[in-house]
């Protein structure tokens, strides 16, 4: 690989310092937990990033050097600022950044405002999960098996009111009845986005061997072909001509 | 209605001859029992079909005043005729013809051959179901709720080695562990797919209220546009025309 | 059909009053022509709204009592109400209601929310087009020709920004080097979504008969299941339920 | 890269030797041409194959080690062998390999029975042909220009009756009125299969520097993940596996 995949891991980072329980599992914060565990992948280079930082974490520079962004929110979907959900989703169409929402991003602003949707669905308690590998031969579910298993998972449950997804790599049981599409991939304008729903702040997920691999098959799909594009004039976004052949 | 829908139910109708309990579930034969729930809809027009009739049920006089065909079979899949496979798919692609494929239907050659897939699946004992409507504002969810259940159906579970459906209707969800994308659409040609899964031989599903209005409702969405088309030349299949404009 | 389909046909209505060719074309406004092409249609019961009536002609009684709702826009896009444009989204997901898009609405407020994109594409003069029926089974194709000519109409070109379509029924030819896909149909939440090209203000083409028809089949297509909902609590919109079975 | 895609080239190879104009242009056959014009792709090692060939030029060992097949056929489709058309779907369905099909490969028996098609379309003369970019963000679309031209090439037009295809990357505008969508994406199975309309015989096509480009990046894209798989065994074909948890 010539250049390496900037990727940008943004989190709401707030629960880890509330939660003793959720500081006890992730003490670097979900986002540095993650950044931590792509440390083999040498195609990655990787900033972390939070909504408590100055620009709540993504300056137009940093968004303007990110190949793909990941995103997880949940408490304070609300207090995310409008002016960068447009940017985010601008650079999204117009240069192609790959975006991968995870876990209760599919209410965040930024994921709804993407792809079209409410991100709505149904909602339980912790139970057991087990993830069902429905499309092998896809490059996100490469080296995973035909399923695995999480002994506790915040259920998530259909009706998912999301776009109809380009794929469905993943769907997943809950113990207590309930289904969900649980990895999913859609394309916008010059951009790929994969959601991949566990992740849950008190679950142990992102430990998770195969959690961890899916995470990192995303990045390298979710990529633009053109990595290293910083603004829209470099982009190969074609707009605006006028053939008279 | 101007025209009524003629739908052809096509059964291999073996199991009710051969084992007791089916024959008490059935006694008219599945196909019969559908024929019989489906008398409410005045805008049907319904005849029967089996594999040991001459033919194998489907004359080609038969074949081209069907505008709907459901199909179930099961055991001797590999006795179909494969011309006669060839032309129900001929019908499909050319003339518009619905097919709608039940239960173990998924592994019949014509689902295949007009599909493109194996219809492989996982397969387990029966067992507890809850098939849940992924896509409450379809045709063919109207009328139907968020989910419902069968006390025991025979398990199949993903991964389910379909072409990707252009929608999914429903999903289920299996007590053992497994989940499987239950009700599924596809367009081909002139025609249009409906999977759908609940229907074991020795389950009393074709009972159930909401896969009657399942069906029903599926007929409808399948039937073609142009009712009563007998032969390609009256459909509105365009080809080889050559433009010099 | 037992209840009327409840259609707003929605226009911006500013190029009719000001510029004198388009008067002459279209005196009672594009959003009058069109209702009164579609008066052979018993099934419709349709409403006029204009950008400058009071709420920007959609009040929420009348948005609550839309089951599909047509858009015409143009040069003043911007002007359109952010409030407004949710609610119509939300109407869209919540609800079922459908949107059908025409002409440059491509770019209009509602159309770029609901779907998720920039809505951009080639532009260029007026020349002749093409409209090939490239899914001639669909309903919205139904009795339309496998292809017919627009003597001028405005250019519209790929690449066209959209989010991949779940249907695409017809696509354009344009003299001068250009192709379009000029009919696209998606689904968001509960509603059904078609976009449509044809219909730029000084052209005739809202008088052409496979217009009116592809708009007719459009309305029918788009309609919920469930036609008269006003409020998303009397519609099918399932959420936030927690299955313990 | 670690192990090389193993390319298998089919041909028909017989206007090559009837037709003086066709020797003319690729002496080498349009298998051999392809091949030469990859050379600069050190991930690949390609194989050549004919159909006058012993075992039609597809042994069961040399397509059990194919990676991805190209496949370029015309006026001999009718004497593929059906049992040869059966293995190679099912190396598809069940071993990922990637399918490339070429011109009028859309009439060829493997591209009808793994898409799932009769593949007709409207057919004229040779003309113009301009080639868009519908889809910049594919990865089958890098490199390529937002628009490309062939000054002469066969014209292909809609309806062309395809599977809906997964993506479409490419479509075509041809000078005497017509529009083709030249380049579709679909999965089957494991597999991934790409069809490009350019290269009729009598056209220099594949000495276009674009279309060099496309065909690479296509076979990169129709890879299976796990490159060097020879049998069903090896693969991730998870199938017939009952859970009980």
């Amino acid at each position: 690989m010539d250049k390496k995949i900037r990727v940008t891991i943004w989190n709401e980072y707030t629960h880890e310092k509330h939660m003793p329980e959720v500081a006890a599992l992730y003490p670097e914060g979900i986002h540095g937990h993650i950044k931590k565990t792509l440390a083999f992948d040498g195609d990655l280079e990787i900033t972390l990033a939070a909504l408590d930082d100055p620009n709540q974490g993504l300056s137009d520079e940093l968004l303007n050097n990110t190949d793909v962004l990941l995103w997880w929110g949940h408490m304070r979907h609300g207090e995310v600022d409008d002016g960068l959900v447009g940017r985010i989703r601008e650079r999204v169409y117009r240069c192609g950044m790959g975006f991968i929402g995870l876990h209760s991003a599919h209410h965040s602003k930024p994921f709804r405002a993407i792809i079209g949707c409410t991100g709505d669905l149904l909602w339980g308690d912790e139970q057991k999960e087990i993830v069902w590998n429905v499309n092998p031969g896809h490059p996100i579910a490469a080296g995973i098996p035909e399923h695995f298993v999480f002994e506790s998972e915040e259920m998530y449950g259909e009706p998912f009111y999301i776009a109809p997804p380009d794929e469905v790599v993943f769907a997943s049981w809950f113990e207590h009845g309930n289904i969900f599409r649980s990895g999913c991939c859609w394309r916008r304008g010059m951009g790929r986005i994969f959601y991949f729903q566990p992740g849950h702040e008190t679950c142990p997920s992102f430990y998770n061997e195969h959690v961890i691999r899916i995470i990192d098959n995303a990045i390298h799909w979710a990529a633009p072909c053109e990595i290293g594009v910083e603004t829209p004039e470099q982009c190969r976004y074609f707009e605006k001509l006028h053939v008279n052949n």
